[in-house]
């Protein structure tokens, strides 16, 4: 290792990734002036840095938390595979990002990268990093879905091949379900925790490389989407759509359940949810929409498959992919 | 005991009280017609009614359930004192109200009442009431929160005094408690859970009581609410406040989680949650109403103190209780 410590390599990655969303995204708003700027300290040590957007002309909400804290005492729901670690003086750095665009065509989606690092009592220093990326879309498209998956691929291949895509992805469709519903949150992407690739160099390249894979794939896809025309109708069979992505994150998400749980800052953590949900009652806004995005999209399926590998359950209305 | 077994009496007290709840909305709505009539089965025996209307003129959604089910095995979850039940043949009865009214100066409401029966492998049959109402204001009416909570105090006279309400006020006051945003969900009333006033007959008759005694106060603050004007910026600081809504119910509710987790009927456990509900970021809507709300209603304090006795806060403005 070099004099630098490993944290001091990863605070800058992270605090670097943070702008560049900011700077990707205020690119689709055509303004960086409403991202407000708060800087907030954690009670036991370190802070954070949000940047968040509510009520943007086109992202209707976007949140972009850097946070590089320190504790005394590590919460034992941080680490699901070293319970042992429980207790140990920690440091904890992660970049979080949401986005709600105001187009219903364009996707919700989610970011996270973060590092941990414990040192316990007796032995040396632990260290490892998680993250993913994953995609909810209102009005699925198969080219953005498969597009999101290649570059997905693409992210881990140098690291562990196809198989570590697999494995991740894998992860990914497992952790956002929502069991109430018999549903995906969205289409996936890459999920890992507890995540060290050999070295800690190899791993900080690969969790870059995720990070910066997400910029890219999301910026080409409100790309595309941004432009399209949309209606009332469309409008509320979004705001259905993201009563789920409510009940997903305050149900289910441990982020969300953690960082609350532990005292951390709720205006923050709470940044992820939609800024305006719509629930019925046993009905829904657009029927056939909701057909199409449950069989096309909300069905865990290979999306590098040509064609695609899902079921064989054809398009709803003979459009492609719509 | 007579011949008729005791869920027998729970059963058509619970479908009164079901039936009479939307005779008193409907009135309100000014119509019964939009109220659906769902009729479901639970999966391990017996089955629901389910009364709900959604997008009404009045109320905006307004969920009146009843459930008489029977299973195998009674979860774990479902009783905190008796664990040694878990398992047991159970047999359970509920009825569970909530409204949420268009009109902003209309507070929403919540009320349920439910009785469990199990019979453990050795010993006779054992049975438990559990039930409770409280109120959530938007804006508060300091004349609608002494009434309602004189209430709830009239219905626990007859069968504990003034100690049986303040235990469970109290309990009330801790279970509807938002813990990340340090803060009750509204301003209470009862609530309590294995409950056993002597006697079946008594705790029947308990019940029944605080049954009724919602109807009555809900309908008579109804009464004096609906008809106030309201505009777009009461209706924004409403969306803002039904957030709170939604992340108790989702979050914190046992009988929410509780519900989706056993496997029970998704869309008639989340018809609980509010039609419409609005997050902003580190900013609120209205900030006088916030200040007002805060300080004189979303404080544990003694409703039924001449003047209230809750800490000698000033009104904000000077206007009593507004």
């Amino acid at each position: 290792m070099s004099a630098i410590s490993r944290h001091e390599r990863v605070d800058p990655l992270f605090r670097g990734f943070q702008e560049e969303v900011v700077a990707m995204l205020a690119r689709h708003e055509g303004s960086i002036e409403r991202f407000r700027d708060d800087r907030w300290e954690y009670q036991h040590g370190g802070g954070g840095h949000s940047r968040v957007l509510d009520g943007g002309k086109t992202l209707e909400r976007a949140a972009v938390h850097f946070s590089h804290i320190t504790g005394a005492s590590l919460p034992s729901a941080a680490t699901q595979h070293r319970p042992q670690l429980a207790g140990a003086p920690f440091r904890a750095l992660g970049v979080s990002v949401i986005v709600h665009p105001r187009n219903p065509y364009a996707p919700t989606s989610h970011c996270n990268v973060r590092y941990l690092e414990v040192a316990p009592g007796e032995g040396s220093e632990v260290f490892w990093f998680g993250g993913g990326f994953d995609l909810t879309p209102f009005y699925g498209f198969q080219e953005d879905c498969r597009f999101w998956h290649q570059e997905a691929c693409g992210a881990c291949l140098p690291f562990g091949g196809n198989e570590l895509y697999r494995r991740y992805k894998d992860w990914c469709d497992r952790y956002f379900y929502l069991a109430h519903r018999g549903e995906p949150r969205g289409i996936g992407g890459l999920f890992f925790d507890d995540c060290m690739l050999g070295t800690f160099e190899c791993t900080f390249e690969f969790v870059a490389a995720v990070a910066w894979c997400y910029l890219r794939a999301y910026d080409a896809i409100l790309t595309r989407r941004l432009p399209l025309a949309w209606g009332p109708r469309e409008r509320a069979f979004q705001l259905y759509r993201r009563g789920r992505y409510v009940e997903f994150n305050l149900l289910y998400d441990r982020g969300t359940r953690f960082g609350l749980e532990s005292g951390g800052r709720t205006e923050s953590i709470l940044a992820s949810l939609p800024p305006l949900a719509h629930w019925t009652y046993a009905s829904c806004p657009d029927e056939r929409a909701e057909r199409n995005l449950k069989e096309q999209y909300l069905q865990v399926q290979d999306w590098l498959a040509s064609g695609g590998e899902q079921s064989g359950s054809p398009p709803v209305d003979g459009m492609p992919g719509h």
